[in-house]
């Protein structure tokens, strides 16, 4: 962990990365309950919204976008990622080069460790090469820390979590992503274990507008910088409106209440 | 996906991928239907066919008989191939460098990836290599998408062969060569999840005449742009009047009874 | 080993190496005791006390703080390690390179080897670039000589551990760093074993006053060249007192009763 | 396969190779026969015979001699090679490096691959690498191709080893090197099957010198470009003799007949 | 095998190599009988016995000891080996880089193989490295030649030790050093199965002065050149008597009755 080295894709030391590796992770499943998000240019659009601060995807979207997109996207190049078809341990193919990635114009990299997986200590030291070049290129790194494999029956309890920030800490990262924890104490103690590491919670499976919005204020509040989201935003049908409410929510301490303004959930009513 | 990058294996953005890597893939057995195709020479001579895009071939082929062809063929190298004496999982080496395919003057780079097999996470690395090495020497990268392995019952499913095309898009292809899917709508829905990557079918073994060009023509009707064939060539008493009739069907919009007019398959009589 | 290699990172021939890879090796787990120390600049500043004579962390930390305390902090860098998240046969991944290691201001590298372990070649071999690379930037090299794994039952046995202390002289070390054999005498023939090269004892999990001063005096009896110690400083309430207390033994031949003097547990009445 | 790549170690199109790499794939025992042939002297004594084109041997055997023998001798080098005392799976190692035969003064290298075994995909892939390591020093290249392992019940089938000579040319081999497949007939398709790249016998285990010359001139009848031969020669009691009637039949077209002349085998009476 | 490689380790073509690296290889139990011969400045002494014509240690005793015996001691640089801690098939870490060896001034390399193992493919191709890159600094090679692993119940019968000579021959080594294979006859043989490379003898554990002296003998008359000794030496209590009985067995042709006089033990009373 470098101070500053994330501010290509922080404001004010706040985070929100549009996500959008779901056509390797899980596929085309992903792009259903929105078939026109299976284009990548329309979530190029996207990453444009103000509150957005960097946009992840793989590397050939990357190819074929980013040069369009360079003045207002900054791009986290997400290096790492395996298609679901993959059935051994949880694993995770190095697709892209931090030198290629430099080349394309990224402001950082993103990377995928499964701590507890059997590939651990193989996964641990190719997230050595990439965060040791990205640091030759002046990129930050983004480390979406997973603890997934033999062994872990909970990968998102308080403990796991707070594991994962650690480690993302420890081995270098200047941000770590992980699950949301269960609890805003619960995410606290996982931001206070990552020290001056930053800490986005990752959006996961899509919720409705306030169930979304209420976990995301709790994790900023418990002390989460931000925000990883990718079904949450791209699979509903007004993206801008939740960007909206997230960027009030992020950036500008703003109540669950006051960001559901932003969209077409209704706020509840003071009565 | 670098747009245009594959333009020297491709004519007015569609394809036709003269595939010869039987040799190593499946072995003399192929030659069997028509045994002068085993002497590369022929297939060399049918790929100056105007019809032709790219022929693909491994390294040693090209060694011999692309330095008489340079002028008229536009050479896709099969980087990767394995026999089928192979028993094991799903693999493929890597039997010709990028460095080595630039040097003979090869186009783009062809590799296949097999997706769902144990070796998935291998063949994704070693594709990156070859990918990012392509494009330093601006070739054009071409997958072979083949999802195979353990847990992949149907490997033709629409599903998976949306989910192939998109991880030649994701993974950096240019062009993602797929099996047909069963349907017009699979192909257009795979062709969908490729956004500005290209998308040929494989011709896979040989059908007749007529039932040969009404897949193509339903794939290329779905969007597909093209077509990777070999058997469904070589392996005919007239190969000519075949490419005569794909190239009506893929370039020329001609409907199937009027490319049969190529070929000596009598055309329906209208009636 | 090279005399003097460690002058960067001993005092008067004695080290006493404060060690904080906890954040990686157990997890949040060991900073229950004493919350605070999970804030990596509370241990940095514990360092600057003068009787540490080296401060061993991870990349991630030294990245964030080292800088800061460059002039006052011996920078010892643990270059391997692995969550115990890991269920695998005893393995350590390398997280650091020396280059980048040097880079930051390195004064030692150090490293562990799991003895015994099925990984024992693998890490040696390790072990063997990490060494070398390590004697072209003049830093010192400390080897964590831990056997474990299959067919070890008991690891501070006195044949083990004067065969760990043995295996750092032969594959290079400068300091090996090793669990207490259980007598000053084991750890005489321990530290006799490992020649020229110095011996540190592992302070291990945290016991009361008395008896971790009585266990540290007797392994610098026995011939130990100092502690490198982690939990027993930093999970105290008043971890000065203890760091005062170990000076006084490791460097200024006190008893373990004047030493006690520097601490809030009574030493014995004379009587 | 490059066209006169090969034409250090073959005269008129034909070869007649020396192969004496039996100390490691067979040990000692392959010497009993005729003691003295254990001193590899009297090998490359015998290669210096007008019929032998090329000598193969090993890295050890040709920094000892092949300085001497520079003149008269065209030394193929045979890269890999296990012992027998190998229990594994079919594999062999690679030992000598390109680089440094040809800083040897090697002509060609010599490289088997056992198509089918596990260990298929990874000599492939070292192939590759020493394949075209040759070509970047003009090096003729030379495949043992021998099908071996699980799922090969009988590697002498006429369909196994036209798919050998067939892999030798897909791959990048100017010769094929393959067992006898039974007949003239199936010597002819193997030999049809690898295109322009030429074909040797392997001479196998000894056998009397009627029967040799006939496989031999079989062979050579079925279009194979001549021999390569170890037991055959050294292990008689007069190898010149075998030689030049190997040199009649290769070379001159002789009969077996007119071959058997140049032996202590008297002729079959003309009756 | 390169003629004169080995002369910086040899004398008048004989050797006598003072081995130690039991440290690692067996730990400290071998210092056992002779405590103070853990030391091994102790043995650096006894390297500079006239008889000695090399020593044999790891990288780190090298890095300590022998910058004050370059003049007077040849080093054999020890590459690899591993703990007997060790449960799995046998194996050996590659230590100690070449480029590293020749730097600290080393003569030659020593390296391991273990013929029939489960690694012997891995082993032979680190080997290869090994010896390739000892030519580049004119280094002698020898090979600890020990079949070792699944399927040799005998390690040393005569034909496994013939086979071991042989390899060393086949893949580049200047000396073999292998054990006693049980006869002179079977030493002969192993002899001459290594061609122009030498042969020299393990020494074993220790027997007394005798038997000893008549073992070497034996070798020495069968044809080997020389003797590899650690224990029969230096657990000895009076290791400069069978040094000099050695230097006349193997330099002198002396009896060893003659030799014996250089001992403590009575020589046989002629009568």
């Amino acid at each position: 962990m470098i101070p500053d080295a994330d501010e290509a894709i922080t404001r004010d030391g706040k985070a929100l990365i549009l996500a959008y590796d779901h056509g390797i992770e899980h596929g085309p499943v992903d792009f259903e309950p929105n078939p026109e998000t299976a284009d990548p240019e329309r979530v190029f659009d996207l990453a444009t919204h103000d509150a957005v601060t960097a946009l992840a995807v793989g590397k050939g979207v990357a190819e074929a976008y980013y040069p369009s997109y360079d003045d207002d996207v900054s791009l986290l190049a997400k290096l790492n990622g395996t298609s679901n078809l993959w059935m051994g341990e949880p694993d995770s193919a190095v697709n892209w080069s931090v030198e290629y990635a430099a080349e394309l114009g990224a402001d950082a990299i993103g990377f995928t460790l499964y701590g507890g997986s059997n590939n651990e200590v193989e996964m641990a030291e190719e997230f050595r090469d990439a965060q040791e070049a990205a640091r030759e290129h002046d990129m930050g790194v983004v480390m979406w820390s997973y603890p997934r494999g033999q062994g872990l029956k909970n990968d998102t309890s308080p403990g796991t979590i707070a594991y994962a920030t650690r480690l993302g800490l420890e081995l270098g990262a200047d941000i770590a992503k992980v699950k949301y924890p269960g609890s805003p104490e619960a995410m606290a103690e996982a931001a206070r274990m990552a020290g001056p590491a930053k800490v986005v919670m990752s959006g996961g499976s899509k919720a409705d507008d306030r169930a979304f919005l209420e976990t995301v204020a709790s994790a900023i509040e418990g002390g989460a910088n931000g925000l990883a989201v990718g079904r949450n935003v791209f699979q509903r049908e007004n993206p801008v409106e939740i960007l909206d409410a997230l960027e009030a929510v992020i950036f500008e301490e703003a109540s669950v209440e006051e960001a559901l303004e932003h969209t077409s959930t209704p706020a509840v009513a003071d009565d």
